[in-house]
């Protein structure tokens, strides 16, 4: 096979070492995140027979989604009977129904897997990637919004995020804006579309799309005034936080005035005040811009912004999906992190700890001569058995330079050295790979010194 | 959708809380173990190229193999251009011919990722399943069959196995034995697939197998008797172990004479003598009769038993494999758990930790009344930074029994309630879910209270 078809499939990515541990790093994070606040892991399977998938994510997704061929005397049929996981919620529906009788009414999860979709592959866009979900199932409290955007604060600041902001908004108070600037029902979603493009397109941009789809100017103008008032932002000014949370919830309730959607102003309210005392609170950001594309959204909806990079990710209410399989409507709100770009910007950023971007190894063992071979295992043991990570060189290293180089690839800030002479004294060559300074240890003390070499604050 | 239709694919399983939870805690020992000898992370997509895979696995292999329709205009042509991952090794060997300019000369892996055979499903047989492997690549050194025996025995060590054997056998020396009983080489591979069932079939079984396979009845009795006196079995008596390992090489010396593949049973003498004072050594048992399946094998062969229960795992040496993209040979010995099985066999004999097994959250906080809701959720943030693991019943619980049952299906040992009453005099309800006794508690001194409670030889 020639050479160059040693390449993973297009779109895909393989995952060198040092990707895995900062991939591990995050997942561990978002984990450990997720299980304070009680939300419970849960794996579904990479594919599903193709009619869990096919017509759940529109035509797009149908064109998007990739398909398994049948097998045995069907394969020269081209029909296809599985479909690879498009996203976790659609799995998520499937086991909600599955296992109505298993699972508590009101029930959390986490999942983080990958999902594959057969876009046209792009700079930070692939054919496999993680998705990373929390859902709350079965309840309409705001308990759930308010303990998602902690949790999702507490995950940032976890993974050492500073600079975000979570924009909130509500569906409800988009439909009520919408009705009070005079944009008929029949224009709302593509109104939707056009105001999701806002960070994008600018104001005049969106005002462009809204005449483009046959909104008109008047009801244009008087949404974009409704947001720029709300905001607090002078109609000739620049843009800018220019009113406090609680002035653009009052400003909310005056643009709806006596409209049957004020009440999305309070339930948007009442999750501010309930994370109120949480350090995410400072984080928090009224924005009655935010539309998030989704369609399937009822409720509140939510958005990490970090300045300069864009949405880490992003969530919301939608109350009618995940009952899909049950044929009733189950409440349910969730939150999906954007793994890929938060592993991107902590790359960029040097945000990964030590622990996660450094050697693999604490030490390497090596031995000159075929002889030495036992000595150097057994001190590997040794030193493994007091939790160090250890690697042996496995050739007999006459040529010191190799061993050495291979050490320094791996990390190990400690060289463990057994030949004829070492064996003679019962000693080992012990070689501080920072420093380089090389010393002789009497064998029986050699994981003692070592250990405190690596450690030297610890009394071992 | 009618709601027959809501079950995983066939074959594949959905992972409720409890199975990853069980699943992680092996992951996690495996990890660990593995990564304290010196092995790195390595991750590879779902789907490669169609012509990566096919041709690697033999005829039936092929027909396994998921395939992946190919996308767009070409949907309809019934034509495929991916597959999905059917192991972990054809993989690793792209990987080494892909980034041979970046990864080490000597290259330690392990891969933990599930593949997909279209296998008919069957008891403890799936569609969908976890490999989890180690392969070292790169050298020859008996150092890396030792390592890899001694991490696989620390790494049952460490899941709570105590009753399990590691059989070793060497290729050659299989070769070796059926040469001097005579079989005709062409014959090898025949004799070691009828080897291969000895524990399924036994003896007579094999002699059967040897006879129907065109091997002639002197040289069948040959091989039995030589597997007979090497492990030191009586012709007449039950099996068992009855020579120790250093006897049963010397017997192998012996039965090998001048053959050319003597040198494997030096090479299996020295694996022995590396492990000889690591505490897996007492677990090693040399089998002659150890065959392994998997034709690419050349040289040291390991497999776990464990009574009753059959192979957990198995690997050994596969030098003109993992060059197969490549162009030339190189070096590799590896080894896979059973993962599958492991957590079967954990399962049935409550091998699982506490923390595997036990409860989701240590407590959940409830409230009566809408007006508690932040009370609430206040002392859940506070013992979520004390590090518990908390969650908060969304509703407001005017029937206690509810929440309640919530909190002990959720496996919480304490539940905080908010109502009026506790409001009013500053102070939560405390209630200790295993001993039913319910008290106040000032409200300022609630975390503590709860901390204590959890973990009494705290000094919190």
């Amino acid at each position: 096979m020639a050479a160059s078809n040693v390449q993973p499939a297009r779109g895909t990515r393989d995952f060198l070492p040092a990707d895995v541990r900062r991939r591990e790093h995050v997942i561990r994070v978002v984990r450990e995140v997720y299980e304070r606040y009680g939300y419970e892991p849960l794996e579904t399977p990479a594919f599903e027979n193709i009619e869990t998938l096919l017509g759940k994510y529109g035509e797009e997704g149908n064109r998007l989604i990739f398909k398994i061929l049948r097998r045995g005397e069907h394969e020269a049929s081209g029909e296809t009977d599985l479909a690879l996981r498009y996203d976790l919620t659609v799995p998520l529906a499937r086991v909600i129904a599955q296992y109505q009788n298993e699972l508590p009414r009101f029930f959390k999860r986490y999942q983080i897997q990958p999902v594959w979709r057969a876009d046209r592959p792009a700079r930070g866009r692939f054919r496999e990637f993680f998705q990373c979900d929390i859902d709350a199932i079965g309840s309409t409290s705001t308990v759930v919004e308010a303990e998602q955007i902690a949790a999702v604060g507490d995950v940032l600041a976890a993974l050492g995020f500073t600079d975000f902001t979570i924009l909130v908004n509500h569906r409800r108070i988009l439909t009520g804006l919408l009705d009070a600037g005079g944009v008929p029902p029949a224009q709302h979603e593509a109104a939707l579309v056009a105001l999701d493009k806002f960070d994008k397109i600018g104001e005049r941009g969106v005002v462009a799309e809204f005449l483009s789809r046959g909104i008109d100017e008047r009801a244009a103008s008087r949404i974009i005034g409704m947001l720029r008032d709300i905001q607090g932002i002078p109609s000739n000014g620049p843009s800018g936080a220019a009113l406090a949370n609680g002035e653009r919830i009052e400003m909310l309730r005056a643009c709806l005035g006596e409209s049957p959607h004020r009440s999305a102003v309070e339930n948007l309210s009442e999750i501010l005040g309930l994370v109120s005392k949480h350090p995410v609170a400072r984080h928090l950001s009224v924005n009655p811009r935010l539309a998030r594309g989704l369609s399937y959204y009822t409720g509140a909806i939510m958005e990490i912004a970090v300045e300069g990079i864009g949405s880490l990710g992003g969530g919301g209410r939608y109350d009618n999906l995940i009952g899909m399989f049950l044929g009733r409507e189950v409440p349910a709100c969730g939150f999906s992190l954007g793994l890929e770009r938060i592993i991107v910007v902590m790359t960029e950023r040097g945000m990964f700890p030590a622990t996660a971007e450094s050697g693999v190894v604490d030490a390497v063992v090596t031995f000159m001569d075929e002889e030495s071979k036992a000595e150097a295992l057994g001190l590997a043991s040794e030193l493994r058995a007091c939790g160090l990570k250890v690697d042996v060189y496995p050739e007999p290293s006459r040529k010191f330079d190799k061993a050495l180089k291979y050490a320094t690839g791996r990390g190990a800030r400690v060289m463990g050295i057994f030949g004829e002479n070492e064996r003679q004294k019962a000693e080992t060559g012990v070689r501080n790979l920072l420093t380089r300074e090389q010393t002789s240890v009497k064998r029986s003390e050699t994981a003692a010194f070592i250990v405190r070499l690596l450690n030297p604050t610890s009394s071992t």
